[in-house]
């Protein structure tokens, strides 16, 4: 937490060419200049190609084109068959692409994405090596539509652009909440358009085995509920993925994360059955058993049958998690382990791990994994994906593994996009040779589901998950939160356009909620006062509310959104006050806003029923917030706080942080931080501006004692 | 135009008994009364069923609860698998299902739908004859949750329910715009709750041949652009329709209505190929040959195969519109006709009709077609769905025919749902005899598919279809407009829960629609705006537009949605004026408010770029209405208007009137009337309120000369 705010401060610091504030294209551009002038774009506009063409790209064409009819309500001009019309002229073709290759049909781990895009007052063109590079210019030139009274046109523009990183992923976990196609492909459809190229796809959990299996039916038969992708919807998928130029990769978590299938085959387990499907969320006991030569054979069976299904050459088996109960609990095991010289269960995990590796390599894939699998013994072909922190990303680089970020990207735990966006796989900081920073891949988002159901899902990926794919494509040095955020809010609208249900899904969810006696001013209110709510950030939901795959995720929790803008704009005007930009009589309007909204939500509360109680404590939080935010403002007047101001400081700001039905109000840190600046205030005038920042932060968010 | 606004006072005039209007069920049952108390609905809240269950109703109580769960929040106690617990003993559930028998798996027509529902403090007492009439009791239970700060409730009631017709039915038609199998679903959905039971799907037309043909493959393979429903999707949908109590009839038109199916299989025309699919909307010259025997061996093959396909005994054959171009063309089809005695194309049109039906008996079908197959040698058994008008419904029903009525439920044509409402298939003064009404199965709304796509498609059927459906389920007596559309607010929520997306997907669109550089305060004012406007009524839209399958429908007639409320509230204040309930100045706030919208309007037209122009015309409009009222009202002092008057009235009228990008103001109708009364105002004294609304009518929408 303290990180992200002193990293924040950090980045506004640098601050950004004002040039790049006005390209609102999302992942920005490696290069760009703005030329004068722009294209018309109208009800003539044709497309031709020049080089080599794919029938990805011209779908992908069609795709585009499609979007911009969406747009403008032009239709532009189309072949008898009722294709777009493909000019054989470039001369007189509207946009030129000219690709030097064909990508090849299925995308694979660095292929080449990088593209020129020229717009003039007549023309557009867009040079690639790949038909795939090819694809990614499409994705930006599609952002760059403007509309003015003149009509629609696109801003004359020279712009170079590559990515950073060749393995950019969005993990989606399909097992914990069932997701089904509709979800992945709108999801991929987002992808696309942020230039991300893997969807890692969490296939298998203790609370659900989501593929059909044909040589194993038990696993989706009983494991499952009925929700599973069948075989032919993998391929779907996968044919999807690959016609915008993502690559799909799949993980079966084993040994542990694996009780759903123990429900079909329960001898695979450490410990007797029978088992059911885990409802719940949490580290479980359930692992399967390492020491039987049946589990090789059952592994080689299922694995030879999903290597064949899923064709990217890279194969995840997860690995994390794994307790070990299950194995200190079994005397054959443990017997196992002496016998075998492996120490202990992570001995045992280690040889289990260079069984599958070499299944999978006789597969023909490359293993992945989570941080857990790293063990000396661990062939250094084996991907490790870091999900622990830069310590094991480090780690695993030094041992010689290829790796993935995914430490500080974990989206379902809803913080705000400036966290994840100022995470760098390779922070200017980093202490690793060239050669071991060349094995840092990139990086992958991970949308974990317990707390994400298919109405709920797009609303907690999106549009932050965009920050991250900026982060993972653009130069280091683009870091400047402000003008991300910026661009973000033209990128969440595009990704809407694409079909994203992140911003659609809010009102009937709120009108849902809300129940059948509000009114429109209660409606309105209550609209105002969700934005100003967010989902409880990090583990703590479950401590807030029983989880389950049985609790409907509709509530008040759901219904906001993580990174709420109220809550960013009242912790901008803390920052400026801290920094000593503004007075903190500045602060005032929000403080009365919230009293406004408060009074509102207190005055049509009775009329959400059931929602009532809930909706009165959060609101009378608020107005305490308000009042709160005054007597801050007397005290900055005043002497250095002592303990008894303090400690009552404390105890206030906790009462207005308190969740209710797992949300809570959005100014709960910057609320810290003012009272920190508040508390120190008469000291401020001794100390550098950044020892007084410094100060402030220490006194807001003091060091966890050891 | 007139019948509905005449109607509509009529309907008003009637009135209803007070209680009706505090049932917020829709349909209303037949007969219902309140008992005092109410049942509480907890995390206790278990089923049991006591007589006969189905699969499909076990599956019915699982969404209705889950239903509940989203809505409440609550979690139902559930069994080890993960199904709601089924108690064992009846004496200690919450809801008891008593079913004296289980519908069969598929749904036929007459099977018994009736159920009872009595809820007490202590419990929920469903029963029904059928496992069938269970399910339609369930969707009236679901509208019975309340909430207060108490928590979540259904009040004590005692209802007894049965439907009024056989046959109420919903037309998709997926050929003109594609409707993807998630359309279809969502659509079956809302048609449970609306408790409709029969699914027409328009399968085939001049614009696409939309399933899959193992026999015959051109058909899809070249008649769809790749857009068809897999046999595999079919079985699916009639399968999600059967659970839901829903029959599913298919209509491939013919021998009209047929160019998709020549694109393949050009020599079934009836002049030479080769021929594309239709890209625009009307009614085309090519038909099919009814002379040639291959034609017959051609039909047999694929009617065979979609009769297997499709297990409902009921056949749609379309039949409509032939315009009879192509075989008058045709020396080889007329001397068939003369060599056959068959008179003319009608006569040949029949001929093909009687060749049809032959096939379908044999196949175990009854052939169900359009107005235009009625004809002296149609059998008896053939169904007629009339579009036409009451004269072919009467018609038919005299001939012997079973009847459909569609004419008065054609929602694609944008009429508010008091005009559907108020059309009864057996109005009271019907002169059929007690046999002939007995013809009279039902009847259907139809969703033609020209100006809607899966994104707008559902505000075009829903809520409004709603009103239809309770036209067709209760008793005809249940005809007050106001307690209609009431019920229709709530019926709206429950659709939107259901996952039908008429009210949410307005947002997104309007969004996209004013572009990137419109403020927050500039969409809020846009939003209002839109409501206000509606898609043009009828047939008017390819007027305005040039209707093709490439004209992207996104614009402001389909971010707009049919039954403005506003435009509604304008003509009921306008009713009470013209009869005399209301002062005319009571008349000023609506111009009031339309002046200041209008006028936010000029205010944020140009934030809307492209869009700006069609926008700033119908603020100017809707601007000078509200000018236009004011000047009405001082006539109402006046003397009688001259011709003079009337005319230069008339002009403005029409201007006020005029569509920009086919959408118009909603409020031209009642101006209308205003201006009729405020001509007229100095005869009012001299008539009876029956002939005074008379003249105002007569004046307003004058009968149109011969």
């Amino acid at each position: 937490m303290r990180f992200r705010i002193l990293a924040l401060l950090a980045a506004l610091a640098i601050g950004s060419p004002g040039r790049a504030a006005e390209l609102n294209v999302m992942p920005l551009p490696e290069a760009f200049s703005f030329a004068s002038g722009r294209l018309a774009v109208t009800r003539e506009f044709t497309v031709v190609f020049k080089g080599q063409k794919t029938a990805a790209l011209e779908a992908a064409v069609g795709r585009a084109l499609r979007r911009w009819e969406e747009r403008t309500g032009l239709v532009f001009p189309r072949t008898p068959t009722g294709t777009y019309a493909f000019a054989a002229d470039p001369e007189h073709a509207t946009l030129v692409i000219d690709s030097a290759a064909a990508a090849p049909e299925l995308p694979q781990l660095g292929v080449d994405e990088s593209y020129s895009l020229e717009v003039t007052g007549a023309q557009v063109s867009l040079r690639a090596p790949t038909t795939l590079g090819a694809q990614r210019g499409l994705e930006t030139l599609l952002q760059l539509l403007e509309s003015d009274s003149q009509g629609w046109s696109v801003p004359a523009i020279a712009i170079k652009d590559h990515p950073r990183f060749p393995w950019r992923g969005l993990l989606i976990d399909v097992a914990r909440h069932w997701q089904p196609i509709e979800v992945i492909k709108r999801n991929l459809d987002g992808m696309a358009l942020a230039k991300l190229n893997v969807l890692h796809l969490h296939l298998s959990d203790d609370q659900g085995f989501r593929v059909e299996s044909k040589t194993l039916p038990r696993l989706h038969a009983q494991g499952s509920d009925g929700h599973y992708f069948t075989q032919e919807q993998i391929r779907e998928i996968i044919a999807y993925a690959a016609a915008r130029g993502i690559r799909v990769v799949p993980e079966f978590d084993m040994p542990g994360h694996s009780q759903s299938w123990f429900v079909g085959y329960p001898e695979l387990a450490s410990a007797p059955g029978p088992y059911q499907i885990e409802r719940h969320w949490g580290v479980f006991n359930p692992v399967t058993d390492p020491t039987k030569e049946t589990t090789y054979a059952f592994l080689e069976k299922f694995l030879g049958e999903m290597t064949a299904l899923f064709p990217d050459p890279y194969f995840h088996i997860g690995g994390d998690e794994n307790n070990g109960v299950q194995w200190s609990a079994n005397a054959a095991i443990q017997a196992f382990i002496k016998e075998h010289d492996l120490k202990n269960n992570e001995g045992l995990h280690a040889y289990f791990n260079r069984r599958i590796q070499k299944i999978l390599t006789a597969d023909g894939k490359n293993l992945v994994g989570w941080d857990e699998i790293l063990h000396p013994d661990l062939p250094a072909s084996a991907v490790i994906q870091s999900w622990r922190g830069p310590k094991g990303l480090a780690a695993a680089a030094e041992a010689g593994h290829p790796v993935i970020l995914s430490n500080g990207y974990y989206i379902d735990l809803c913080h705000p996009a400036a966290d994840h966006y100022l995470n760098d796989p390779l922070p200017s900081t980093n202490a690793l040779t060239a050669e071991q920073q060349a094995r840092v891949l990139g990086g992958e988002a991970t949308m974990w589901a317990e707390w994400a159901t298919p109405e709920t899902i797009d609303s907690r990926i999106w549009p932050r998950t965009a920050a991250i794919a900026e982060r993972l494509w653009s130069p280091a040095k683009v870091n400047d939160v402000d003008a991300m955020y910026r661009r973000l809010d033209y990128a969440s609208q595009r990704l809407t356009e694409a079909g994203l249900l992140h911003q659609t899904q809010l009102a009937p969810m709120l009108r849902r909620y809300a129940g059948d006696a509000i009114t429109p001013s209660g409606l309105e209110a209550l609209r105002e006062f969700v934005a100003f709510v967010q989902p409880v950030q990090g583990y703590r939901r479950g401590g807030y509310q029983d989880g389950s795959q049985f609790l409907a995720l509709t509530g008040l929790a759901d219904c906001a959104t993580p990174d709420s803008k109220a809550g960013r704009a009242f912790a901008r005007a803390v920052d400026a006050v801290v920094n000593g930009k503004a007075d903190p009589h500045s602060l005032t309007r929000f403080a009365q806003s919230w009293r406004e909204l408060g009074a509102r939500i207190q005055t049509h509360a009775a009329e959400t029923g059931a929602r009532a109680a809930e909706l009165k404590s959060l609101s009378e939080q608020l107005i305490d917030a308000a009042a709160y935010v005054g007597d801050l403002l007397g005290k900055f007047a005043s002497a250095r706080a002592d303990e008894a101001w303090l400690k009552s400081a404390s105890v206030r700001l906790e009462a207005i942080s308190r969740p209710q039905s797992a949300a809570e109000l959005s100014i709960a840190e910057p609320l810290k931080l003012l009272t920190a600046a508040a508390s120190e205030w008469p000291r401020r005038e001794k100390l550098t501006p950044a020892e007084w920042r410094e100060l402030v932060h220490r006194t807001a968010f003091p060091p966890e004692k050891p």
